[in-house]
């Protein structure tokens, strides 16, 4: 049988450990870096530079080159914070240009079955942000999954005590959809969530 | 509007130039590779060996450490050599174990309209092994692609006048398939090829 050499081999394992790569698309990926060296010491260069130059902002703990990141230090309200899981959903949210108030990335979101707890995510530091005292509403953009839906409420049911408003994005039908292929609880919450017109 | 910091943004161009990775995916990959910076560097680390250490053979130009390669210096059957597209096309031929004679990998197929010419393959390398005279077979395993079928023409009327034996993988149903679901040219050619019981 043949044996693939020892950088090859090693390089097919790296790959592998990457979200959604298989064996067969790690070895696809593999040839296709080996018939374009180019591409692959860029690619290297590039994964050196993001290790070396980009990290976290240690304010919103989004992904930032410069500490504080700018969203941290651009002119911005003050008084309203966006809480996210991970820095893409920063992105998204960011993305809409509707919110213009400052970030706070969770860096996950609670599951007692993946024995992820509140002190594994930023909550301490969110809450000390919060003691600031400049905070009056606190969007919670978490995920609408089961673990971004009980993180949601475990922070609301922290901050509230606070005095401070605790908002949800709406749950609902997404633009563009038909009903019928909407599965059936997100109908039920958006009946539930209806509003006037 | 957000602007990611410089090398995270050359990060995501890099990994959009992987086969089968569009933005989507590259954003995802990037922000893991940025989560997991262990990863990341040894991602670059194995991407920089295989750049350095991994190169063609200069016999086959299948991939190798050494050159020639150990398939091309291996004792095999030195009377038989197996042409197919790519590495990886080598690999899947190597892993029967039906096959003991020597390789050569052309590196691609013809196709006039990505302007694949002959001259752009390891054509005239493979004349110049069967001039040596000890090959007495040629096994044309190309794909059975267009480009495949192509290709295998076309080196089947360039060698046959050198009295050489010209061969070509079977073309039929696969093993563990339901006729109903093979197409129809695919089950046109198994019967043409049928064979007797």
């Amino acid at each position: 049988m043949l044996q693939f050499s020892g950088s090859f081999t090693r390089l097919i394992t790296e790959l592998q450990k990457l979200p959604g790569v298989g064996e067969k698309t790690a070895l696809r990926l593999a040839f296709h870096l080996l018939k374009y060296p180019d591409n692959a010491s860029a690619l290297a260069e590039s994964l050196r530079e993001v290790v070396t130059r980009v990290g976290f902002c240690s304010v919103c703990f989004g992904i930032t080159e410069v500490d504080p990141c700018r969203l941290c230090t651009d002119n911005r309200d003050d008084s309203a914070i966006c809480v996210v899981e991970e820095p893409q959903d920063l992105l998204a949210v960011e993305r809409t240009r509707a919110f213009r108030g400052r970030y706070h990335v969770l860096q996950g979101a609670l599951s007692p079955l993946s024995g992820v707890t509140p002190g594994q995510l930023r909550i301490a530091e969110l809450v000390q942000r919060l003691e600031g005292g400049a905070i009056r509403e606190v969007v919670l953009a978490t995920n609408f999954s089961v673990e971004g839906e009980a993180t949601a409420l475990y922070l609301a049911r922290l901050i509230k005590p606070m005095g401070i408003r605790v908002t949800r994005l709406a749950l609902g039908i997404p633009l563009g959809s038909d009903l019928e292929y909407v599965d059936a609880a997100t109908v039920q919450r958006a009946l539930e969530g209806r509003s006037e017109l």
